[in-house]
């Protein structure tokens, strides 16, 4: 089970950090960079769990780096439960953020008409919430790898 | 393994599907019951996610009262596969629907203070929520116990 791809301290799974990192960082300066997003709870919400997963995805890439390196092995049994707590709890955190935001935006757009007035800009909150969807994903393998990993040792 | 609380075929595993169903079922004739509903996109959302849930519990519920009336054992792999990939996606779906139409009443109430409109039901909306999360939360750990007994196969 320690061929599984995504565990901590390979290669896939430092690649699946840095992809959790990268659309976590880019959901936080795309919402930030949306005039007005403070007004509104959901975004306030969404650029805190991002901003969480992202510390969390730097630390974890650091350890895989830091793994790789010196070739040491993370499969403790210690080590792993850590882990699945970390990446469930911020995953959890990642995937409510994300449909709290897009139901808000589906709101904005389908239902109320708010988008029609340009200075709400929806497509810079779109673009948000597509990064956070992607961060979720990766953040999400990361968690069932870790999960099966725990299960399985 | 086979003991684990919430296995399929045993009265922990039956509780859990009923759970589900009693609250999926309470939050569907909640947002049933709230004038208006329609109108909004999340809210058409939750109702068709949780009607899906409560489908998909009681069919389970029927096969576990199945296996405890016959005293079958319903842990080979194949069906633990189909119980972990039904109860994955009806636990996303559900968690899905819940967050987005608790983002939307969030900004109903905090942020454009659209409750104070006694025309909409927020009361009626937030029970349902509510009623979800709590459906949800039973379908998680029934989808917890699932992967868990698949991956200690």
């Amino acid at each position: 089970m320690r061929e599984l791809a995504g565990s901590p301290g390979t290669w896939s799974g430092l690649s699946l950090r840095v992809g959790q990192l990268v659309f976590a960082a880019a959901s936080v300066c795309a919402t930030a960079s949306a005039l007005g997003f403070a007004a509104y709870t959901a975004f306030c919400y969404l650029i805190a769990s991002m901003g969480l997963q992202a510390l969390w995805s730097l630390g974890l890439a650091c350890l895989d780096c830091y793994a790789l390196k010196f070739k040491k092995d993370l499969h403790s049994a210690v080590l792993l439960s850590l882990f699945v707590v970390g990446d469930w709890v911020t995953a959890i955190l990642s995937f409510a953020a994300s449909c709290s935001a897009a139901g808000v935006v589906v709101l904005f757009d389908r239902d109320i008409y708010a988008c029609r007035n340009p200075q709400l800009p929806c497509g810079r909150f779109e673009l948000a919430i597509a990064c956070a969807f992607l961060s979720w994903a990766f953040s999400a393998t990361s968690a069932l790898v870790m999960f099966w990993l725990l299960a399985s040792l």
